[in-house]
């Protein structure tokens, strides 16, 4: 298969005020026939850069009117378009562009980049098959001070971690979801409203929290609060990358430590991850 | 020289809520003698470890009021300790944690990391010599789908670039200043109002920004602003890193395109600094 | 399932030689049960830190005597000692340490770090299944400056690109094969005869090398080469990622560039991948 | 001031073997007015585009017969051509393609890219001032595992770090230096012979290696090897990135470890760093 990707910005105005989507497109293209490969025939290769070309001029003329219906025009252009191709797949990232505001006024035409968890989705086709569309939000970083812990683990005689019951909980997050028959679903509120749901299971109620006893249960709580509330999400898929941190010892140093001061622990480096649908079907 | 640098996480409560500064120390330590260099001799030498159990002590003991102080802090404990340091540097950043808010409340412990713009601060002393702070944001990233040209430039026998007038203005910006005799400075609070100042010099007004004629006039905007709002800053440095977008040409592809799809420049990346004080005093 | 990443030194001694071993490595365990993210019960999670004691104990007792063997005594304990497990993979690689030589001989505990390609192996097993062993070569930069074109492609109303016979190739290779079942293979051996085919079958004879139609072909000729030299390779995928040089045009300038000035082009970015095996079998 | 980077390659042919050159090009530019800044009036303004141009048709024009020679290529052009440039400063890095070989055999157009050790350099010219040429190593990582130590340091309440004798000293070489009045050196030979001063003085002799009491000693060691054996080097300036690795205690896993198995430190993380001139001149 080949895979490309293309970089651009797309600009619209809604009266005045100017709107900008700055996204990368990744188009995976499989062709019918490995002749290239094999015999070095390039009559059905579909150049780089005529991808490239073809994706800047659906922009142009359709527009970015979310993530995923702008990768969906695009596996139907490459399945209509092009009979030697077997397979495609589009994977589209968007830059985190936000509206500039002063005291709280929107500006007409001034962005800021903020980062806090990046959107993406992905289609995905096979010649006669269905049209898959995922959705996903990665680099999320989170954190909570307590309401943590980990006990009760398995132990043996290489076992040197200790229980702990108010520890830090730290990670960055991934999260993938696929959606069944796509309608006419508004994918852009779908996916505010499953970003909330992931800060809500992670953090729990803001004047209390809510205990989490082990990184995978608070995958787990994600998954199940999405599921719960998101009845387009067919199966849901997290990974929570675990930073941890260690309570600095500082009896040598003649100074009582009351987990006030503490270091990341580089290595090991741990991620857990589960993906859970929804007919008790699950792959730990 | 040696520099050192040490992450680490300090907590602390404000009656239930939990607050976090998670931060990294650099520090730049000149001994009188260079005998460890010359003659392997290291009788003066302050290990890497010991500095960082200097760094976690003096964080258990005073917090981190703000960056500034707890880098004044460290110098002065250098300085005041080790008569064998001659000069003493110390560069700490923040990462950039935000409390969780859930339909805005604030969560008592939850917090989430938001880059959109780096803090940081430098303290820096010789001995016999005078404290001087800085403090400064970076990774600040910017754009303006209009209101921005470049025109009237030199131009020679190398010269290809169109003059344009309506362009798109997107940089990373660093911004760094110093403060005069620091007294009881409220950092936390001058630094937010330069962050602002620096917001709306790039922008302009909300409802119809400003022209800004070249990423030059738009570094000394930013500068003009913060030093006739903010007093206390003595001399300020911007630099801006320019990312440029050429707009696609699509004619050979049937398609008129009206600055809507454009794509960003690689190289030739560029970048214009300058630093301007109070006094008639610059070096461009 | 969970993943955890370590990285340590190993050390030691042959006569009055010195010989070091640097390692990531990274052990993928899927579990019996997924109790512990459906109930929040720990009692057969293995924590991180476990893990990474097992794996300095098991490099401490058995020394690395090659990353595959290392790869394999991992997954062998995991599956014998804990019944809980159900799955591990274990992926490691080696920091490209070389020892140093000065006029041609070599020093007896210096080193220097070469990284012209990261050798990297994966030994996986389900309970109840065979012990698979992969292992690779990734990060491995190549160029060909002439004997290689791009032709015959399939056109469109989309295609702009022209049609060249002497570009450059240039890429970034990535190549990971299978072994059967694995007996007492020498895979230190193996793995640089490899890496020798995948040379000689991206450059052609020195004195005059081979035309390559495309990056496709090429990764074709790399894994023909490997699967007839290398007898215990039983499937071969490689991937190879584009890096466009595109020729300065230079007319506007005055000058004729006969391809003697090319500047990277970033985007599109592509890649092309084929996995190929003995029978007949492949996934273009 | 201004700064541009640019990115090319730059064919040439010996007979019939191809020979490759990828720089990445820095060009500082401060011109004689900052009108600019203050007042936005672009006259004297050089474009980051006409900047690359002329990078591009020097290279056409002239090839690189060294970095060295294109950095003063460059610098000369910038300040015959343009008055109004008060200050120019060129920074060119090379990425490390090396010829491949089959057997022995040098291959005619075949490259792979072997990042042991970063060759850069620099030039710099005031009008009217001498034009200054610089050269170095960077990236280079390095690695001892027996005869270093680190003993004798100073020690207070806040000491932790115990006395070693026989530790690894590893870390990322930093290396530049000036030449005096550049007449018509072979920079190419200088460059090696330098490099090869740095290795020999990082690892002692072949058979036994050299004692070094501390990190600053091996700074100080590379510096006084070069300027002995170099006269062209004027000042020369080493940084060392301390890469620091801990013996893991295994005695709570029952099992002795001397020495054989050791984790990378990740923070606290040093570097010390020594500019030494031919004067009796140094600033450690």
């Amino acid at each position: 298969y080949g895979k490309n990707t293309i970089k651009f910005l797309r600009l619209h105005k809604e009266g005045k005020k100017h709107c900008v989507k700055e996204v990368e497109v990744c188009a995976h293209l499989r062709l019918t026939s490995p002749q290239e490969y094999l015999e070095g025939n390039n009559s059905l290769v579909i150049p780089t850069d005529t991808i490239k070309n073809i994706v800047l001029v659906l922009a142009k003329k359709n527009g970015i009117p979310s993530l995923e219906q702008f990768a969906i025009d695009i596996c139907n252009h490459f399945m209509t378009t092009f009979c030697q191709v077997a397979y495609v797949k589009t994977y589209i990232q968007e830059v985190p562009w936000q509206r500039l505001h002063e005291d709280g006024v929107p500006h007409v035409h001034s962005f800021i980049c903020v980062p806090d968890g990046i959107r993406f989705c992905e289609a995905e086709q096979c010649r006669n098959g269905p049209l898959i569309v995922f959705a996903g939000i990665k680099d999320l970083k989170l954190m909570k001070t307590t309401q943590s812990g980990f006990e009760g683990f398995y132990k043996n005689e290489h076992t040197t971690l200790p229980e702990r019951h108010d520890r830090i909980l730290c990670g960055e997050l991934f999260c993938k979801w696929s959606y069944g028959e796509c309608k006419d679903f508004d994918f852009d509120c779908i996916w505010k409203k499953i970003r909330e749901c992931i800060l809500e299971a992670f953090a729990g109620p803001p004047d209390c929290g809510e205990y989490s006893p082990s990184y995978q249960k608070t995958v787990n709580s994600i998954q199940m609060l999405v599921l719960s509330r998101v009845s387009q999400v067919q199966v849901i898929e997290v990974v929570l990358n675990n930073n941890f941190y260690n309570v600095v010892d500082m009896k040598n140093l003649g100074v009582t430590n009351d987990k006030e001061v503490l270091v990341p622990v580089e290595a090991p480096y741990g991620s857990c991850a589960c993906t859970l649908g929804r007919k008790k079907f699950f792959e730990a």
